[in-house]
């Protein structure tokens, strides 16, 4: 028997789904519960990052995980092997997660008493950017291998988040990747945005990350 | 003065893409064109491929590019700069391509005379795999730091492939990326496809590449 269980998510009837990402976010306050969307191209290492951080975080907040995948649930089996709860749900072929996808992972999930929840979204640079989670935060990761011209080639997911992890950075010197020029195209796009290189394979940079995260986790709980 | 046209592409009004698809792989194969539609995540290395492509074939027979982007025109000039003919698609936060689009494109351009059209599609391992574009062929380019496991994930993109170039070949040491449980992977979803293991950066694998493109060329133009 499989340690997690496999949601069927359906877009939404609903139009206005900014209004539905605020009042889930609104909810989420009142739980005291804090929701991380977590986006990236596929094989950025979104869930190689996750292992790390909660074997970093698992012993000073609760977390859960929620895997979006269009088919597949390697993700989800690998979360629950690190030691968190997990859930997989299927989009059924959508490029994206919407606010009351992301509620219906979350009814489903049970989020009482969880600190943190990092919604794992489609690996897709285009369509998560457009839609609103409900989330408390947005983050993203982008590879070294990817190269440091994906800000100016997909301005809008750069735009909507919050911090932006340079994964893969055990790998620099096989790739022609300009770290400076990567993070002035970063800010262009969103002078806010935190820039941390990290390496989820060796724990390069997560003493940084897992701080940013503790403060965040810490503030939204009030 | 720019050497490439930008062309802002709006989706279709009609409903039937596939029809749209089919009527223009009609144009094409009495104008003696062959489009080869190519797909992958961001960063995998289409424009490098593509440039490498350009430089082996482009005395046998003559190419044109169009690369579709969200925004910038950074591929474009390059490929500008490798001598094809080429023009940038702005797909307006559009995540893919379809028919009309690519029609707007291949209109703009101008086909009489070229041999091969390469569309590089939207950085996009699933919107783009919905749509037929038109083209004759669909190509992916999957790279070594994505990870073995992308057929599992995005199925549908691999099951609508006739052949799937592994890139990146020459950081094979520096991942952990069992290329044969790759293989069964995407012959699980799409038993047919032509694998192919290449280096854009160094250029192996592609007198193999180069030799099936060829051929289905002159079988295209008959």
């Amino acid at each position: 028997m499989k340690e997690f269980k496999v949601i069927e998510v359906k877009r939404s009837i609903l139009e206005d789904n900014d209004a539905d990402a605020a009042a889930l976010r609104e909810e989420l306050k009142s739980q005291g519960t804090f929701l991380l969307n977590l986006m990236s191209s596929p094989g950025a290492g979104k869930t190689t990052m996750l292992k790390r951080l909660i074997a970093m975080l698992g012993e000073e907040m609760k977390i859960g995980v929620m895997e979006a995948d269009i088919d597949s649930d390697v993700d989800a089996q690998a979360i629950t092997a690190a030691g968190a709860r997990a859930i997989q749900l299927h989009t059924g072929g959508m490029c994206h997660l919407d606010a009351s996808m992301t509620r219906q992972g979350l009814s489903e999930f049970g989020t009482d008493g969880l600190d943190l929840v990092v919604l794992e979204n489609v690996g897709n640079l285009v369509c998560p950017a457009e839609f609103d989670t409900g989330a408390c935060k947005n983050a993203m990761i982008l590879s070294v291998p990817e190269g440091d011209d994906k800000p100016l080639k997909y301005p809008l997911m750069f735009s909507v988040c919050d911090v932006v992890l340079i994964n893969k950075m055990d790998v620099l010197p096989y790739f022609d990747f300009d770290m400076e020029k990567c993070k002035e195209y970063i800010h262009r796009r969103n002078p806010q945005a935190k820039v941390i290189p990290i390496s989820a394979k060796e724990g390069d940079g997560f003493a940084e990350w897992v701080q940013w995260l503790r403060e965040e986790v810490a503030a939204w709980a009030g």
